[in-house]
């Protein structure tokens, strides 16, 4: 296993002949060669991830526990040189990285945990009724399994947390899936140290060869490969509209179509209601600045829409909020790909009629360093403009100033799917807007009162997720233990005699999980 | 509302100028004239769907609940008109349709009672941490809420229990979701006496205006304008390979693509196990020639595959499958158009090399009614000729011979997705062939031992479901309490004020649901 190979299971393999490479954003300077993985190899990982997936589908729950510990606990024996070296490949501060590294072994922590409590197997009994009449009932049992082998497409922007060992990798992982993960480009050795890092604890753990890879290329080339891999049964991806549209469609068009969780763009608008604005101004002007701003505002959940009525609070808030704003600073980005983006993205909007570029953040003229933008618009150029509510990644928003409460109501209707919707207010604002709430509840998966949507926890009730284009499947989220269910279906057995039945449905309730026993839950034993 | 017109909300409606008839398939005498409904009253449709849809969406458990046991009461008010009608049409008997009657109402009041006891919902609550360190944890809580308006494809084969107010619809509605029907051609006026039904329960129960509607046409014009409606948000269906796939590509191409769980093809193969085939050739050759032409062979669990040995217990077993398959007879096949495809269907398999067609069932040169045919095929014709693993709709199966485990192994692995796998076996067979189940386990919903797929009980624990090309969403039940969660989504709430939030989020639990809190099943108040 050298320096640079893709990771075919427990085996490198550089067979290949072009490379990518690692590139600082903060200096241009180029470092490591990654070798871009053949179709003979995308094809090698699909076999091998295909025959693991029959070893490690049947591993216990506390077998597969015990290898996500096993990567988190190799993921932090990477010590100081994960942090130096993803903090160099993305330009995110070191802090920033090591609060990431937390997030990521605490969620490969927390699916352990899952793992051995069991209860997510979802286990339902029907017990049988032999006298019952017309037709005697037969014993059927049901549970989720495992769907196959996955592919996961490493993010940019959270280098650690929603990329080779995030949310993910360890939710598929936890499900019983094997996995071939797609390093994102933008950082192939922090990806290559975090893919060495699971293949030891695959290894250390006795888990199948082939559990794990990790392949290098070019996005398009490498990612159709692997979604029309046949043996691969489902995709999960974070990024841009564009790439995770493609990938559904190419998915769709499959001989077998297998389900695409692509987590999109998200404009995550914040709406602030008339006594909020007329009394916390100055609290919400700090706090939506700091929001757009936090992490150069490369967040699935920055907020690009800011949505109020106009009144004399409104002016006072504006003040308050180009005060806010123009003491904010913007920072590197993850790349030069991604800056350039960013710029041609808010001078496009700095051409649209009707747009007022209203303040910036403070400018720097280093590298691909972004300015934070801050445009105001009325709500009817918002709506005669729909384009003003695509995402625009980076550390910029759009104020939109509404006539009335009905025009605020009407923008909302009109919005499209997003990952979240914000609403600050007062009880009294809160009560006169419920109409409000019942329109964003069906726009988003997540609704905040009061706080700002960058920021999303890592737990059991978590919808890291909603309506299309923010996702190809707003049934499903892809932060919390509910990420599971995205790599699971349902299986039931039929009069299946208990010592062949799995040990989830067995009588005696050997994993002592909740189970839905004749439509009522219960740890009994049958 | 006058006899023939399509349901659109609480009025009848018929603009267009063509219609469909009703047709007696066991005598082709039409009736009836059914209004082919226009462009304009599918967008009608469309638009009172997505309106009632906001309140109904807001309906509590219990009045939803109230609305599908009036639904029930009101089909069975129709009394034997309904028997008579659907027998005439369907060429099912009058003890069949009574049979399938009972068990529409039954799943109809299987989900009120679901949504009486609530905790369906899937709520999940992690309580706040202000002090928690490095930042506070929120307050977040989750649920289950409806998608939106859904479109039902009524099934031919059974045209109450799985057609305008069968699984589909009735899980829809529990949802919470509007539904509207295309109904099948090949039983308008049961459709028309059921969405009658429907309409009249919808009223009683105070429900809004386009809660449900009915619309009749030809399946591929009505099928895709229904399935673009923009107000659209999820599709099920219930039929041939080739509609259902025709529908899930439509889908997948709408400017926001929806979720579509169309049931379709499926063999659903019988295996018997050595000891079995020697212990029980009685018994499995009358039990298996019963189960391939109950109801002519007309339902999706059909047997359409028998894999064994090839040993002398076989020889034994050939002729008792002889002597009983020779014993069945058929019947009149739901529609000219199932009867043309099923004798096409049998007629292509006579003609493929290495395929005999063992032996038939009774004919009678009754107007559209089949033959029972059975034909044999060595492993080796079958794994080299894949469309003989197609289904062929109505009462026939292929016998496969295979000369050893180890091929009958092979044939396992090389099945593509099913509704249903069965295994005949000794407990000693069971063990020995316990690859055999691992294998069936990743091709299909159902695995039943010593049964027949025929028979679908309908339970909290049922899946009927499978890999594609059974179905394009492995992920889901059409049969059972969790069809149900085809058609929520989640959403989560942060921080929200308790008296906003849903009642099933509660602190006070007032639904008394089981909820998940901070990751432990309970009841408890927060």
């Amino acid at each position: 296993m050298n320096f640079g190979e893709n990771i075919i299971g427990f085996s490198g393999s550089g067979c290949g002949t072009d490379v990518i490479r690692s590139v600082d954003p903060t200096t241009g300077n180029q470092s490591g060669d990654f070798f871009v993985a053949t179709q003979a190899e995308v094809d090698q990982a699909g076999q091998k991830a295909s025959e693991a997936f029959q070893v490690y589908r049947k591993k216990t729950g506390l077998e597969k526990a015990r290898f996500l510990e096993a990567i988190a606990d190799e993921i932090i024996a990477i010590g100081d040189e994960l942090i130096i070296v993803c903090s160099r490949e993305s330009g995110l501060p070191g802090g920033r990285i090591t609060g990431e590294r937390g997030r990521t072994t605490g969620q490969l922590r927390m699916f352990a945990a899952l793992l051995k409590e069991g209860s997510w197997l979802g286990a339902r009994i029907e017990t049988a009724d032999p006298g019952r009449l017309p037709l005697p009932k037969p014993d059927i049992r049901s549970m989720q399994i495992a769907l196959g082998p996955v592919v996961v497409f490493g993010a940019s922007n959270f280098p650690l947390a929603f990329s080779v060992a995030g949310g993910d990798t360890s939710s598929a992982l936890a499900a019983g899936c094997s996995v071939i993960v797609k390093a994102h480009p933008a950082h192939p050795e922090t990806s290559w140290l975090i893919g060495r890092a699971i293949q030891k604890a695959a290894k250390s753990t006795d888990m199948p060869d082939g559990v794990f890879s990790l392949l290098f290329g070019d996005g398009p080339v490498l990612g159709g490969q692997l979604v029309q891999q046949p043996e691969v049964k489902a995709i999960a991806f974070t990024g841009s509209f564009a790439a995770g549209k493609a990938i559904f469609d190419l998915a769709a068009r499959r001989p077998i179509p297998i389900p695409v969780y692509a987590e999109m763009g998200s404009t995550n608008p914040v709406f602030i209601l008339p006594e909020a604005l007329k009394h916390q101004a100055d609290h919400l002007a700090k706090g939506f600045s700091a929001s757009v701003t936090l992490g150069v505002g490369q967040f699935c959940t920055n907020p690009g829409l800011l949505i109020y009525e106009d009144d004399e609070s409104a002016v006072v808030f504006l003040d308050h909020l180009a005060s806010e704003f123009s003491q904010t600073s913007g920072g590197v980005m993850l790349t030069s790909n991604i800056y350039d983006a960013y710029t041609r993205g808010v001078e496009s909007r700095t051409g649209l009629h009707g747009v007022e570029l209203f303040t910036r953040g403070a400018a720097t003229d280093h590298k691909n360093t972004a300015e934070p933008m801050l445009f105001k618009i009325s709500g009817e150029t918002f709506e005669a403009q729909p384009e003003l509510a695509e995402e625009v990644f980076g550390p910029t928003s759009v104020a939109v100033e509404a006539k009335s409460k009905e025009e605020l109501l009407n923008i909302a209707r009109g919005l499209s799917g997003n990952l979240t919707a914000t609403v600050h207010g007062t009880p009294v604002d809160l009560e006169e807007y419920k109409l409000l709430l019942e329109i964003l509840e069906q726009k988003v998966g997540r609704i905040l009162i009061n706080g700002y949507p960058t920021g999303v926890e890592v737990c059991s009730a978590m919808v890291h997720g909603g309506p299309y284009p923010a996702t190809t499947d707003s049934r499903s989220t892809s932060v919390g233990t509910a990420a599971i269910e995205r790599f699971t279906r349902p299986v039931c057995y039929q009069n299946m005699p208990d010592a062949l039945l799995p040990e989830a449905l067995k009588d005696a309730n050997p994993l002592h999980i909740w189970r839905l026993i004749n439509g009522s839950q219960s740890k009994e034993i049958i």
